[in-house]
């Protein structure tokens, strides 16, 4: 691809490292930038540098924090302290936030421990959240890591260590979708939702 | 949507501005620098911010120019200075220089005669085009503008101007892609692709 214009093609160049963007798409990015109004420009930049730069992290949950030490959801006295959930990253907290469906703590791994990648239990926050356990009076610990090798190996792994704590740890639920069709679910997802059955009486 | 920290916010609201860019790819993206390494973000910055600042425009065709007051097009030796193609935008410019078969100038209108969107022809830059065909040895002048109503409006209008200067004045064909079948082509496009056959026996 040839550009009119070495400073296309720096910022191209720069636009198109973001992830899910091509050469393409940067291009009508940058071209649709040249069209607008110079401050457009100015507060996208400003706007991104701002976050790369001020952002914190909760020394907590480590999750992000706009400032100060402990982040919103640690400081709110509206949430149950006595439940910590373990997700891999910060949008797994945006995601089950938007449920609304839950109340407690959560705590960030950031990743899963990944032997392929180089990720062994040291490089994730699972240390820390043991002394989190430790200290305080939680109850309990819901795992909300992905249904992949990586995610169950690391469940496993926090498993074992908050046994030695009599923590009650728990995982969220695997199953069929909501609105989902049995015969297009795959074999492994079917199976395990029969095993893992819910007592309908028992509720 | 809610987000734990108005860092991130405000930095999804300004890329969700882009054009083609939801929140939730506004989130991705912002997510992802805030993983990568600080420079990654503050050479974006600092491309875009060129871009929009420093870029300037050819006083001749209206392309994009990264100094000076003429583009590298109009400055080449190695072009055809007899033959200008007319275009709606910058991307088009790329888009024919790409195909490598051209090797005149160009002029880029920057945008076609639409009065619903109050368009009309002292918006463009057609006086500006009429005014650089009298002064020079034009001898022909290609109109690529899109094939929509707008389009053919602004060559009608363009091509009755350039009459007067006894300029030759030609249209991309318009007709059945390479590659394209007969019965999925558009009636219309398939009975303007009969009327303005090409006659073999000529060639």
């Amino acid at each position: 691809m040839n550009f009119p214009s070495k400073l296309i093609e720096e910022a191209v160049n720069e636009i198109s490292r973001l992830p899910g963007i091509g050469k393409k798409t940067a291009l009508r990015l940058a071209l649709h930038l040249l069209k607008q109004k110079e401050t457009v420009t100015e507060e996208l930049s400003s706007a991104l540098l701002a976050l790369r730069k001020d952002i914190r992290y909760c020394t907590t949950c480590h999750n992000v924090a706009d400032s100060g030490d402990t982040c919103s959801i640690c400081l709110s006295v509206r949430r149950d302290k006595q439940i910590i959930c373990v997700v891999e990253d910060i949008p797994d907290v945006l995601a089950i936030e938007n449920t609304g469906q839950y109340q407690g703590l959560y705590h960030v791994l950031g990743g899963v421990i990944s032997p392929i990648q180089g990720i062994g239990p040291d490089e994730l926050k699972i240390e820390s959240l043991i002394q989190r356990c430790a200290g305080s009076g939680v109850q309990e610990v819901i795992l909300a890591l992905p249904a992949t090798m990586e995610g169950d190996t690391t469940s496993f792994f926090i498993s074992r260590k908050l046994k030695e704590l009599n923590i009650k740890v728990s995982s969220i639920a695997r199953g069929i979708p909501i609105g989902g069709e049995l015969e297009y679910t795959d074999e492994v997802t079917l199976g395990r939702s029969i095993l893992t059955r819910v007592n309908y009486s028992s509720e």
